[in-house]
């Protein structure tokens, strides 16, 4: 089954449409996880791959039922270098042995042949049978597009060869996105960059749609923005969206409702902060019982957008 | 010293602007090489890792007298996960024992709060003491501005931190480029993206100018757009060009001229596969001796691009 259709009967079967991005960060660790790590490593690399492999794996355990999808951010786990990767590659695999889809955030984009090499390496099925090969084998990643449709293609290649898909950027959710995302382009229509790369992306999901009507090919756009939104929402019908910026960002269940299309469905949101570090916010749970605040939250998160879903009569 | 200063330093002292591209490739690399590691390993993730390892010191020492800098093609080395990651540590440490300047070739690019996780993994600076921390360190990176400067403030954090630098996304070689690059904006001045891109760029590099009087922001402009080159030029007169697209994707000499000032520095450019695979095109080598093939190479770029400088009066 495409990706596109695996992440709708997801939403389906799990009555959810959250998405919880782990973004592990050693400062916001519960301290009983940092002294386990530390003592066994002293401050290395090493001990914050160690931490993040506990901690990614009791918030999985917490969430799989909830969530539609973990959404790890590679770079917290690039950040420790090859360990880092391992601990990275460990927690894909253990995330989707408890049910869950996995969306790499990487944001890779690059010329062609270069394309190839991190459409192998995050979705695979780019290299012949006696080759090496490896791939960390997620089932969809978020992509860079300001090198246009050259280095989109092999990721398109991947998509189909492997049921994957990728979420392309078109309207982040950060303060400064618009100094080019917002850029008013001459011509006919004139409408900002983000509207002519939403032209471009639901073009280069055309061929990977599936039985849901729904794309492989899905596009990043925060829920900081709802006008953005519902102004991409009919440029890109068919193209699944991946919401950050509700929760800790500011967007509420509210600012993502344009994000929707009106059968309730076209959109996954996804809470980083508010939800794996919810132990910091809540604490009457206290530090060791993170994981159970991570659940709490994470209920709370999907109720509240299904919610919102519900009296908009989406 | 700041990377700018060193990296003109360098470019004064070698007499030479090219940069080498290290994009290694499984299916190129020679014969014997990939023998040698398959035997150890099968074909997996660690023989391709072995194979670069043994390719990429071999390809250094080769141009380390010639080349100012090496430029690792991150991808190649993600692409085999963990394992690709600790080549890729290896070869840099490697590369700067050697006396050449490395530049990571990761195109990277988030929101805040996540680029500073990249900042770190690649540059340094961002981590205070007591905390377990890793770094690449390499001497300058390439990162995607799609995001805005919320995502480029912390790699100017690292840059300052730890006298290195970055090379910006401005016009890129490959042929769909201009999909998003070239669209013209409305307002005044009319222009097209990349021109406005460079404006921030500019401005992004202005606290990082060294005693050379270049930043350490540079931008990277493709050779295969001199036109566009000649117009960035102007815009950025501060920022050092890394200039792609020289060689094996049909850049000439006479191509990446305007990416240079007219005292002959500020564009350093970079060929790949011309240069480390040259053992294909030069069959008198024979595939054992790609180290020497690509050393005859690298001088012949060298060369090819000093000469045309000289006869342009820059």
């Amino acid at each position: 089954m495409n990706f596109a259709d695996r992440l709708i009967a997801a939403c389906r079967d799990k009555h959810s449409t959250l998405v919880v991005g782990l973004d592990p960060r050693w400062s916001s660790l519960p301290p009983s996880l940092q002294s386990v790590a530390l003592k066994a490593n002293g401050p290395t690399a090493q001990a914050a791959a160690l931490a993040f492999h506990l901690f990614g794996r009791a918030i999985i355990d917490a969430v799989a039922d909830i969530a539609v999808a973990i959404k790890p951010q590679v770079a917290f786990y690039e950040q420790y270098g090859p360990w880092g990767m391992h601990t990275l590659l460990q927690t894909v695999e253990y995330a989707k042995k408890q049910g869950l889809l996995v969306i790499g955030d990487a944001k890779r984009g690059d010329i062609g042949s270069t394309a190839t090499a991190y459409a192998q390496a995050y979705l695979g099925g780019q290299v012949s049978a006696e080759q090496p090969a490896f791939s960390l084998s997620v089932d969809a990643l978020t992509v860079a597009a300001y090198l246009g449709s050259d280095g989109i293609n092999p990721f398109l290649k991947s998509a189909e060869q492997t049921d994957s898909g990728i979420f392309v950027l078109v309207k982040t959710s950060n303060p400064s996105s618009g100094e080019l995302q917002d850029q008013l382009l001459a011509g006919e229509p004139a409408e900002p960059l983000y509207a002519r790369l939403a032209r471009h992306v639901d073009r280069w999901g055309a061929g990977l749609v599936g039985e849901s009507g729904y794309s492989s090919v899905g596009a990043v756009v925060g829920a900081t923005y709802p006008k953005e939104a519902q102004r991409l929402r009919k440029l890109m019908p068919k193209s699944i969206f991946l919401v950050p910026g509700y929760g800790a960002q500011g967007g509420t269940a509210e600012d993502v409702l344009p994000t929707f299309n009106d059968d309730g469905l076209g959109a996954v949101v996804s809470s980083s902060r508010g939800i794996i570090f919810a132990y910091q916010q809540m604490p009457h749970y206290g530090p060791d019982h993170y994981a159970d605040a991570a659940r709490a939250a994470a209920i709370a998160s999907r109720d509240d957008i299904n919610r919102a879903l519900r009296r908009a009569g989406k």
